[in-house]
């Protein structure tokens, strides 16, 4: 079964090898790649000329570059009907959301133009569809809304709009730049189900208040209630065809009925808000607008930050999920560049935040999409949209718009994952649920803070409190397990084996230290309670052991010493290589010499068996150690 | 050997068990438990009377309770000894670094008096000496001179330090009582190496410039430089008495010649400043100086905070190193509550911020201190000295204070551990001097700062990158170790085995679902050109993988998805207890079933090897199957 040549070295488990010097620089290197590019994306350029290095490169760089060439007009003709279909969503939700966000309608048109271009050109993901979200509009009305009032200063407003949107585009660039998107991992999936449910509830209370207003329109309600009831079903549709294309073409549909149902009945004059006027025509620039002199220049900096988070972890997630599902792989840091980009030049046209949509993505999937290039039709159907069809939304009634926003939240309320999250890890859900209710009793930047500040302190809670178990033998084998996982197992008199699992460092090495002297305290009182050999010998497998520091270090030393104390001995098993390595630098090794490490447990449990016997019978010389197989 | 009845099930190898389902109050209990007591100090309290569990409880509370009523003549001999010892050096200390602190040298005697007292009596540690710092007296300093002069306005200066010295000890008392200490435990040594060696340099530069500006008296600066070469030695004089002794001594004799000179030559009238007229008199209240209404409240509790945590994070290491010697142990959160104690009583009674102090109480050891007795006989000598001796101080030479702070803070500029930390860990390097720079360039938060946030990066990069390893049999044996590690480890043909150490949760899921496809791709491409089987298996090592909450579970079942589209079989082995029940409750665990789960690396390989032959010669069993020994 060998694959090396067979250097069959019958020693070679007697000895723990130190593992050889290397320089510096390049285990610096090494860490560096681990933590920055764990994929190795540049595996492929390898045993490359030049130039197709450089072609390589370039395709890295722009991924356009990488499936246009290879385009064709079977993908074309599934990519027109996706974009399409995506349009119909784009055009009613970008619209509702813009309401949303306390900004003119034209806005959420724009918003659905020009960054959905960018994504094709700069986007990794073939089935992501792009467009302005609910909650970056509601954060951007929350938070920019306290420091200007978008009904008494529009323009002021719009504003500090576009240069929250800027400088989230720089923050999302400049992270995916500097490859930092495992710090946008910290933001856990259950933060975000907590989060996003919060959101969802707070909109839908929001719109429910404008829907209420209506109540005395009894044809009205009825024929939103019974729009909404017709989408109060799941968009999880994936597997329903028919399902699907009802929810598909429901905001567009319902577009089209309310508005005819106002231009024929003139509700507008019966107190029913419409739309009213769009102008007609591209987005105009907005490059002047951006407030770099405003005083609330920090708010929209702040907003700007928050927003773009949030949005990255989902947009990125979703990209992902589909990645999957069609067997392909999307870098996460490649596409925050594109999402960067996307906001930049979004800010410049007169667009707000946008990122990846998950429900317009699954419609895009289901659709059929091919690549990225179902976004540039879905923009060309919106430039349609903007150069000719603006004066057909005169007519259309907000309250459309509100029942499209909250059949958009209803999917966000994921009770489902809620509930998985209750059965199979509390913590998660603990975190899940306080960021709701922060969300919900507080505001959206409490909520996330408190999802984010709870996901923290569970990962020092992992780091803090490292696992330890008493090992015992699984009978007629050389294996060792713990006590509480297996109950076959059997512990050695004299022996206390302990596993530890997790790191040595600096915030773990004083609960560590007391964990294994209380171990050692209750073996003693156990055996003083129970009778039997006394303890002379106590083994730390340490193979579970991935990190060590200084603090580390000098924890093991100073247990040794408290064993050591009591007249027994530490013995260390499995030890790792960056263990042996800082026991080395450290002179700690030393201490331990030969009879202190070994690469088994069972290998140390012989050791000890040999020199208990030795002890209790010193005359004899018992032959019968075990044989290593 | 075996301890528990011999109930030998030889099948007892072939599945992982799935843990009962224990009552979730029970499991939550459990984890508070080891969060917060591991070191289980109601273990005593088991199996005795209510009387006895009382008065246990009464003395776990108020320590004096425990050791008093066993004190001695001899113990009050030692204690007698050390005390007037820690007292010779706490006068000039005190005052010495109340003068650092911009406060009256009384305040300095009056701190030395009273929380030494309360240490007496709630504290843990029988070698601690309790008394004002130099690092708490510059950030006092440096933090609230910002708002309120010391010299302009002196008495709100006095109002603002007792009010953040109450602050401190309210958060000192609140953490040990909530048993938060490991909190502190995050500020590594690595840190606190560093962030007291800027403190050092930043102070040694600012008293420098005081002594330089005698630098034309000859006589004076010649004095200064002797006393300064002689206590240029290091403090660390545990093992050379004579050393020790002149260490001890040399403060307090400092002053007496100081004074004496300064005196008989009338010095104070050519302008070397003195020290002057000090009041006699114990420690005045100073309830209502504390300054809850003032405007600045925020910047007295940002202050205490940030000293608190400090100084604690000090305190305690200080006090456990030498319980360690001494082989006893102090109880970090119980000590919390000491110093608390310490700091609210202290505030209110004209002292300011306390700690147990590492160089008095190494002398304090060294002088052969029993008990904390030491500490009431030092407060003691303070108070013989605030009632009658002040009027001695008149003359004494600030210049000689300058010196005695100098000396102290050289002790703190640990070169050598510093250089340990470069040999053998080099992040903890990176920490160190982060924080050291931060120190002198910037000021003293900002180098805490540094430190702190360094060290939470590294803590982030511990659980975001667990790290990976591919296995290789020992030859000769069924031991599977790193092949990185083990030079003569083999691999196995058609079988990639993985092993994952760290946790699997949503810090690190999305970098191990990459590197592990990485991993595969690798191997994938070796097989490629080195020819050979093509991989069929991948198993996962998962004995390292302590901690996995719902996205850890997610990424598992991502990775099976993948490998399996590839036509191959993901198998794990050694799983443990908590990755079993969330596989088991998440259902994950159907997918693999009982021939995708294996306890050891030996088992899993095994079975492959034989799924291999079977299907490389599906005609023949081949019952050459390796038994479990």
């Amino acid at each position: 079964m060998a694959n090396k040549s067979s250097v069959v070295d019958a020693e070679c488990t007697a000895k723990v090898p130190i593992p050889a010097e290397k320089p510096f620089l390049k285990t610096f290197k090494s860490n560096l790649k681990e933590t920055f590019f764990p994929d190795d994306p540049f595996r492929m350029f390898k045993a490359q000329s030049l130039k197709q290095r450089i072609i390589l490169g370039l395709q890295y760089l722009i991924p356009i570059l990488q499936w246009l060439p290879n385009y064709n007009l079977d993908f074309f003709k599934s990519d027109i009907v996706a974009g399409i279909t995506i349009a119909s969503l784009a055009v009613p939700q970008g619209i509702s959301y813009a309401n949303l966000a306390s900004l003119p309608p034209l806005v959420g048109l724009y918003t659905n133009f020009v960054p959905a271009l960018v994504y094709a050109v700069m986007g990794s993901s073939k089935d992501l569809a792009i467009g302005n979200v609910a909650v970056a509009s509601i954060l951007f009305s929350d938070m920019l809304g306290k420091v200007v009032s978008p009904i008494d200063s529009p323009r002021e407003y719009l504003s500090l709009v576009f240069t929250a949107t800027f400088f989230a585009g720089i923050i999302e660039a400049s992270l995916g730049f500097l490859r930092l998107g495992f710090l946008i991992d910290l933001l856990s999936h259950a933060t975000i189900v907590g989060f996003m449910g919060g959101v969802a509830v707070t909109v839908c209370l929001q719109q429910l208040k404008g829907l209420l207003g209506l109540t005395h329109f009894t044809h009205k309600t009825d024929v939103v209630s019974v729009l909404h009831s017709t989408f109060a079903q799941t968009h999880e549709s994936n597997r329903k065809p028919a399902v699907f294309w009802i929810n598909a073409m429901a905001p567009l549909t319902s577009v089209i009925l309310g508005t005819l149902l106002v231009y024929f009945t003139h509700a507008e004059n019966h107190g029913v808000r419409v739309i009213g006027h769009l102008n007609k025509g591209l987005n105009p620039l907005s490059l002047t607008d951006l407030a770099f002199g405003s005083p609330h220049l920090s708010t929209a900096f702040k907003t700007g930050a928050i927003t773009a988070i949030v949005v990255m972890a989902e947009g990125v997630a979703v990209g992902r999920s589909f990645a999957m599902c069609k067997n392909y792989h999307v870098d996460g840091n490649k596409e925050m560049i594109a999402f960067g980009l996307m906001n930049i030049v979004g800010s410049c046209t007169s667009c707000y935040l946008t990122t990846g949509i998950f429900s317009r993505t699954a419609v895009n999937f289901n659709a059929g999409c091919k690549t990225a290039m179902s976004n540039i039709v879905m923009a060309i159907a919106v430039m349609v949209t903007l150069l000719c069809l603006t004066p057909l939304f005169h007519y259309t009634p907000l309250v459309v718009l509100s029942s499209i926003i909250i059949n958009a939240m209803l999917g966000l309320i994921k009770y489902e994952e809620v509930f998985h999250l209750w059965k199979v890890d509390k913590f998660d859900f603990v975190i899940s649920m306080s960021s709701f209710f922060g969300v919900v009793f507080a505001n959206v930047e409490t909520g996330l803070t408190i999802g984010v500040t709870l996901s923290l302190l569970r990962l020092v809670l992992i780091v803090a409190r490292p696992k330890t178990f008493v090992l015992g033998n699984l009978p007629n084998t050389m294996v060792y397990r713990s006590t509480e996982q297996y109950q076959c197992a059997q512990t050695v008199a004299g022996i206390l084996i302990l596993q530890i699992e997790g790191p040595i460092c600096f915030a773990s090495s004083n609960y560590l230290r007391e964990r294994v002297t209380r171990w050692i305290h209750e073996e003693e009182d156990r055996i003083k309670s129970s009778g039997g050999l006394s303890l002379q010998y106590v083994i730390l497998d340490v193979g579970g052991v991935g990190c060590v520091d200084t603090s580390g270090i000098s924890v093991l030393e100073e247990v040794k010493k408290l064993i050591e104390r009591k007249s027994m001995k530490l013995v260390l098993a499995n030890p790792g290589n960056e263990l042996m390595k800082k026991m080395y630098l450290s002179k700690c090794i030393e201490e331990f010499g030969q009879e202190g490490i070994y690469p088994t447990v069972a290998e140390a449990v012989n050791a000890c068996t040999l020199m208990l016997q030795m002890n209790l019978n010193p005359g004899e010389v018992n032959g019968d150690r075990h044989n290593n197989v």
